[in-house]
């Protein structure tokens, strides 16, 4: 396509381009939608993403979004403590919890250890995730990472570091197929998997 | 997917929901993706929507999209005002001068009638046309909607409302395949119907 007869047009089409998935056409659809929509109504719409990243706070245990500074999940006293379920996001949390069968707490590490993205453990909520295990309150470490490469180096970098702590380390079971991402496996194959962990060391032997 | 933790997150991701093709999961995936963004780029990213749904401003002469009271097609004296090209939105207005094959002036309608979308003629820039027309200075009218239902019905719509005037109506060769949208067209494909445009009557009579 060629010159945008606007310039706040093609500011707005660049700003979805931005994110991924999203080519030039796509923001182009998307920018005319918005344009047939209410000024007050696209005025809400832009300043959800403004006041989320300003406004954004994590939960101070276990790092998941959380607009308290304790989430409902820690601070829930029916939870077990001593189970601590490592998992990526809070696309992961939101999808454990929909399965009902664990009933422990997590850990969020907001992302995965990716050498292609310039991601490093530095990056990623491990220290803290290690600190909390050398208090001596929790009795098992269930990785809950995607089945990927990079799911796969994020769990080996963490066993390194947990394995000396007298804390049973295993992963979810992998009826997760190889290669898919956690979010989108269906919730019986997701519970399932919780419940029949493996303990950690056992995934080099196989 | 169950509950978000957070009031701003699903609020966010609510708002990502109203675009046509983005779903829930999309959605979660878009705002986690800005929530790694840095807060300038986000402040950014959202005001740029707000900025041009509140100063969008469009040509006086052919509507279309225009940071300028009058557009730079339009205020431009080298291009031919006695042949107007009608077509639906900007994005058509960008694939036929990506052609360069045009050298006329646009009518922008706004859309398409579609009593499916609660879209009719009157949500539409069809009365300007009608008067432009009046004024006796235009020589040829190019209908160039897309080949769907909607753009037929338009097409014919608007020759009623033109047929009595002294004035030649033509459509763009269907070189562009039946169902196709308009802007999915390849450049020469696209330049070639405008230039093997026939008479509006004989789309009638094939
Ligand atoms: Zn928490
Ligand atoms: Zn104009």
């Amino acid at each position: 396509m060629g010159n945008y007869p606007s310039k706040l047009l093609s500011n707005a089409v660049e700003q979805f381009s931005t994110l991924p998935g999203i080519g030039r056409r796509t923001a182009l659809r998307l920018v005319l939608h918005l344009l047939k929509k209410e000024k007050e109504d696209v005025n809400l719409f832009g300043q959800s993403f403004i006041d989320l990243r300003n406004n954004i706070t994590y939960c101070q245990s276990c790092h998941n979004i959380s607009d308290t500074p304790t989430c409902d999940i820690c601070s829930n006293s029916n939870r077990d403590s001593s189970i601590i379920c490592v998992v990526e996001d809070v696309r992961d949390v939101m999808a454990i919890e929909n399965t009902q069968l664990f009933k422990g707490k997590y850990h969020v590490l907001g992302g995965i250890i990716s050498p292609m993205d310039g991601i490093g453990p530095n990056d990623l909520n491990i220290d803290s995730l290690i600190a909390n295990v050398n208090k001596g309150e929790i009795k098992e470490v269930i990785m809950a990472l995607s089945a990927t490469m990079e799911g796969d180096t994020t769990n080996f970098y963490i066993y390194k570091k947990l394995k000396s702590f007298d804390v049973n380390l295993s992963t979810i079971a992998r009826g997760v197929a190889i290669g898919d991402e956690l979010e989108y496996a269906d919730e019986i194959t997701l519970g399932r998997s919780i419940q029949n962990r493996i303990p950690f060391e056992q995934t080099f032997s196989s």
